[in-house]
């Protein structure tokens, strides 16, 4: 889908525990909205019916309830429904779609994380996406126990990942690192150990800086 | 897996609608229980408490519920647990394991009848599988027709690919022998067309023949 320039913009948020993906992506599409651009805000695991319903396989039960390829396969999966029933079509009715998680995510936690490798993933990723990229990745970063002590003050059900050692944490934290440095044009790492007003005014401005135009 | 001497022995059957797999598993079962073999009888999609989860996401709901790409990774993600869970610790255990489908149904149905092709699918079953192979593939071969009107006489809940039109069921047929034409030594396509019990003595043949020793 990439080229088409009737299309909307693709915009991921992406970083590790407590990095607050979630409250940055709803004052992303106030701004967005105020300008009166059509918005799609969106998240994964999920995002469309059928892909909430792997979500629920997914979060629940016990750690290690699947193993990690099988837990890569299952994000596949619903990545693709999501593409094919919400991303896409919102794309291409020129809408701008903001987006909590995606590939990268699976990058981190099953490439990284979890010890799969990059190839293993990017192999996945290639079925699920064929050659759509998000138009920018927000990779929103912090020290390993910082986001560890936020997560766990707004503590809910899907805290699976939460539990895993610190040594996982740091994989994670390190693997997005790697990933921005090996995308620059698609990623922008953004310092989210400031307050909420800070990294707001760092996201717009990257969102300002790379999809003016 | 292959290779190691000690470890008991995989058996496959596949084939279109109406073959007549699960009968003659179950009959095949019976034999090699009464040579004392220890058999563990098992079904694709399924087969494990996590993969007959992400059976019912995939036999239930309307044709076209699932695109075809998020249909072959949810098979796929389903066939690594079944591998993890219960084909591989039965099998390292000196298990004989018999299972109604596996990967080239996934072949069969999604790479030719709906289309999305070899490379795709061999792809994904290398993410799930490593080297893994069944020793011995069974494919019940019969005429398209055929196959229809008896799996129409026994029809239940989950005929969603019963329903699709006969020219899928061809290039599901021509799939299966593509794929024995392709792996000899793995595969022996058994004339289903014949009564139960001159299939059932074909399927015995070549077991024997194939496994003996």
């Amino acid at each position: 889908m990439t080229g088409d320039a009737s299309r909307g913009r693709f915009i991921t948020l992406e970083g590790g525990e407590g990095a607050g993906k979630s409250t940055q992506l709803r004052r992303l599409a106030g701004v967005l909205e105020g300008r009166g651009l059509p918005v799609t805000v969106t998240r994964e695991p999920g995002g469309s019916p059928g892909a909430e319903e792997i979500r629920a396989l997914l979060v629940s039960g016990e750690t290690g309830r699947w193993g990690p390829v099988t837990e890569a396969l299952l994000h596949t999966a619903a990545r693709r429904d999501h593409l094919e029933r919400t991303v896409w079509p919102a794309l291409q009715a020129g809408g701008w779609v903001l987006c909590d998680r995606f590939f990268d995510s699976t990058m981190a936690y099953q490439g990284y994380g979890l010890g799969l490798g990059r190839d293993l993933v990017a192999g996945l990723q290639r079925v699920a996406l064929g050659d759509f990229r998000p138009d920018l990745t927000l990779i929103l970063d912090l020290p390993v126990e910082t986001g560890l002590d936020r997560a766990a003050a707004r503590r809910g059900g899907e805290d699976r990942y939460e539990r895993m050692d610190t040594s996982f944490h740091h994989r994670l934290r390190d693997g997005f690192l790697d990933i921005a440095r090996r995308e620059p044009d698609r990623c922008v790492v953004i310092d989210a150990s400031r307050s909420l007003d800070e990294v707001h005014a760092a996201i717009l401005d990257a969102v300002d800086a790379r999809l003016r135009g």
